[in-house]
């Protein structure tokens, strides 16, 4: 057995085999001031993912003469969120993050159908334990998706615009073994990290998430593409059964009210 | 009877009488990663404070050459906590809430038996239907007392510094009757709005709390000397309640670890 | 005799009586370029205010389609107002000190007849020794009025949008003494500290003031609510005083042009 | 042959075949201020690569009381760079190239070795036609190590730094067919748009470049697992000859002085 | 005549002659809290200077271990101090001419006789004419030496490190005509514009004041050689008399305290 | 001879007499993304300037409803232009250069016949050996005229808007001797240090150039009128032959369209 095939007795840390997901629950509607939310909990990552509605475009749309619609996302960690306080504001790290949900929740929603109007997800990390980004994506799909669904309700929108459903999650290589959904402790001393953005189109719920973003680093070491195949493989395991949990606490959210 | 003496049948439009407090509850622990956590949830005001400790004292002591601890605020409300979405970043009024906040807590406890650390008080609001400020400082004091209480525990402390319990209400003028714990509705078009800070030495239970702040501002018109003693009195009344439960809260806390 | 009753014989460091304002003067026109100026004179205390018109109303109430006014007002000390040199720039203080002068201001004037334009009100303080705040209140009031004549006389204005005079001073207990008007010696020594702004209506001369603002803060201790009244009705006796010197700096302004 | 094989045949707007380089060079010491530098030329775009020695460390490596050394890299375009003129100053996009540039290269090198020092490489772009931050990584290598070299031939360092040769390339899905090296005509219409990065041990010059970082964006649609393969191996392709050519320009540069 | 030879009859709109100061006056120790201060009336620029002293050195000196002290300057308009309102804050405009100051001042002054401290000088300009940059140079002058003096007289300075007297002024051509000390209604029409900062000597009384600074712009139009030398002339007859009313100033500062 | 009277055989430490220019070279359309570019190498001190089209006015022409175009200048340096890394981003130095600039070009086109756009000429500093603002100067007034030529030839101007040529050198007193084009070494000992621009109407092409801006600063010492003259007829030869270059440049450039 390679050392890329983990065995099924290889245990974690935290007591998981290699291609086991941490504890993941989305609860909808945590809070009910805006449009839409979630709260994601995967293992000690708590994300706070909201959808609130701005019945105007930005202005680069404005510009442009363009009607259609735009959703864009805002990520922060709240400074308690983490054993050692961190300092509030934005900086380089948050930027990316929040140009990387972003760019992956508009994959999910066809935005001429949105209106002229901007859903922006906001995603603040209650508590911070590894995977903030992915389940921030994870958690704004969620928020996203029931919010456009209330606007469909109310007859703001004629026509459903999401097109697809969209999970993302980590994986790693730890000691020389690839691993699913990385916790901090994980993440930190990962030789490989990445992280990994899938789709699944609703109108084909029985095809292959295709890859919406892949985002790999050598934190410290190469990697070949062997290495590569295997972690796009675990991560696609994990990503069916976020993509399943979605679906649940959506249907849950919606028959709710 | 006086407008200002509210009869027992007033109802407001959230079936409250006037001297009522709005159901008030605080989990302690609710987030694990910081010393201390208290969620408090005032009605639709949702408050998340947590306490960080850092084991360095600010700049402006050292430079003192004190032995002296220091206790400090931060406040901000999440985007996504209001019906309309606000933008993130720290703002005029969010710079007043937090020296309001940090003054109020200093109050209660002795910063020289804190030895030379800083303990800072994160009040990330979750959701926002008034009384933000003061559920800040009712939580806040909760997330510090705790975290005060668990460096006792380990022995980072010989000498409790805790001196007083602590908490914070806001009345007003509504439609020229005096209330209680205002909700963003009622606080929007008070004529008088008042924050009221106030404390009791732990030493002495039995006594009545004194003030530690008063904020009164008449945003829509002037009160008089009668009207303000009427809405102290209330706040005293809601003060009383609020201390018992931040005592119920913290004796749970301790107990359980 | 309490301790809450200054006696007649009380002596301050400075000379006066716990009762007793620092020796106040209001200049009007010590600038002529704005629209109007007051340079006030409280002690060592110096405060230039001005008020600038703008024919345009704030962005937020063109966004309503108000046809109303509005008055702002910016607060700054010079770097070498205070004996050790402060820096430039806004912060935390100012800011709430800015909200406060503002806060004050609107609520002597009806905005609805000032038509859509902006008076900014500056305080820039050329000399601190304690009373910074309540100095610019109570010379942007001299400065606001004024400038308001000045549109009333020269036609803008078919209404006088005056409804109250407007005053603030400090009141605080030093060395277990309630004390009106404090020095800075004083105020970085107070056990509580209070700022009052008071308002009478124009067309009522002869009634008592009431309050428009209190914020009072323990700074060093807690307070009752008997020691609270006593502080009050101290203010009252310098907010009177206040006044009269107001409506004489103001009647010799309009006499002179 | 499917979609994903380009023919022989098939030419791009600039007349190269899908799997064919833009005319690239790497002139050294083109400005001699700094400690080494690098102008790289692919097709139109142009970045100015410079290296520069402080003989400090950065402060979290002091606070560490860690012997390393660090890299760090700036990237910046020049306003004039695009036909239409892009603002000066930092951006989110910006940011996020230099957290790339920079984890990149110091991939490429042991820290431990490189001594309590910081090396500083400025990528500004003074031409922009799309491929800038893949540029930058390949022309940032070369004037880091061009400075290494220096450092070492003056004695400042006893034993070579450098691990591995670095490069990085663009590669993307236009109109269905997988292209190398895309410059900003085809980047804004891209489905798919990939910056690989490889790095191979300068111990080990014949075997394959492994990836340091691999980032695919689904721009305007997903991608399959087959089509991720494609591209990894055109990226490949590309990656080889470059750093060829980076062998060439060190060896030039060394040999000149 | 030539049109660069004002006749004597030739009448500015304020009644001047073209090589008339405006009526200028220089008040010592207007406030007191600071170490020095100077209000200079010049017409209706009216610039408050302060001198405010830090027993430190800049960061760039400690540095560079030196045991030499340093002048800097700032300068602001106070928002109220224009006709129409200008926004607070510091702009590229107030730099420059901070940078100006600063550097003026320096060149009148021994820097290693003042030991290892900061004199700052703050120019806020309480009501703006024109010449605001050379109304403070004039008064900062006058500030910086009545600070120095009194650390003379404390015995802090064993030695005196004032080197020169220093004044500034404006001229400019107006209408084509040389103008001496130009107010804002001439200066914003100024074909050309200077400012010019002379200095003397203290240890030579009687000699020719020389340049520190010569600033010139052709705003409207270009300038010859034989108009600069008019130019210069006209500055020097204002600059005698200016150095003149400083000398007075200090005199009568250091004989009242 | 008067040492103010440089002997033919004084030498400089680049071997240069005191009147004579560092080699200089303007190479127009360096890059060619922009509508004009010019590289001026002036020695060691490299400049890339950038004529940069915007078909608007800027905001305060468009508020006046002024037809007028607007010229405007920003000036940067690269950060490894210079032999010690300098930081990136804007500066009181910077804002100070970019006015002059601005101001500059401004100074030798008819504004009313450029049509309601804006034209930004970047000056970005590749390499810096001194004399940077006076050579941004000189190399911005080529890409400017480069850029209006081209305009005029597409028939998006019906007139020629440039009235001048305009160029800008550095004089100083170095060791008491007057010297053309101070290098940085020279530049940072200069006794007396003075940029001079200036400008000759191309309808006059025999024409004396005359002053736009004379900028003298006496940094380590006072000047008399004596040295201003000589220092001024030195920058004139230099003038002179900058101007040469330029019309060749342009020349050339625009034979090749």
């Amino acid at each position: 057995m390679s050392v890329l095939e983990p065995s099924s007795s290889h245990r974690r840390s935290d007591g998981r085999t290699a291609s086991e997901l941490r504890p993941t629950h989305i609860e909808t509607d945590y809070i009910t001031a805006p449009l839409a939310s979630a709260l994601v909990k995967s293992g000690g990552t708590w994300v706070l993912c909201t959808a609130s509605l701005d019945e105007q475009q930005p202005p680069f749309l404005r510009a442009q003469k363009s009607q259609s619609g735009w959703v864009t996302a805002e990520y922060s960690m709240l400074p308690g969120s983490t054993r050692s306080r961190s300092s509030r504001g934005s900086n380089g790290r948050s930027k990316e993050i929040e140009r990387l949900i972003g760019r992956s929740l508009r994959g999910a929603i066809d935005l001429s159908k949105l209106g002229p109007r901007t859903l922006t997800i906001d995603c603040d990390v209650l508590q911070a334990d590894g995977g903030t980004r992915t389940a921030s994506i994870t958690g704004g799909y969620v928020a996203l998706a029931l919010a456009v669904s209330r606007l469909v309700a109310r007859g703001a929108l004629s026509e459903d615009p999401m097109r697809s459903c969209l999970a993302a999650i980590s994986v790693g290589r730890i000691d020389g073994v690839p691993c699913l959904d990385l916790p901090y402790e994980e993440d930190a001393r990962a030789e490989v990290d990445m992280n990994i953005v899938m789709a699944r189109p609703l109108a084909q719920p029985a095809s292959e998430p295709q890859f919406i973003e892949v985002q790999g680093t050598g934190e410290h070491g190469t990697f070949s593409k062997v290495e590569l195949d295997r972690l796009l493989s675990l991560a696609a395991i994990g990503i069916e059964q976020l993509m399943a949990l979605q679906a649940t606490a959506l249907k849950n959210a919606q028959r709710a009210g």
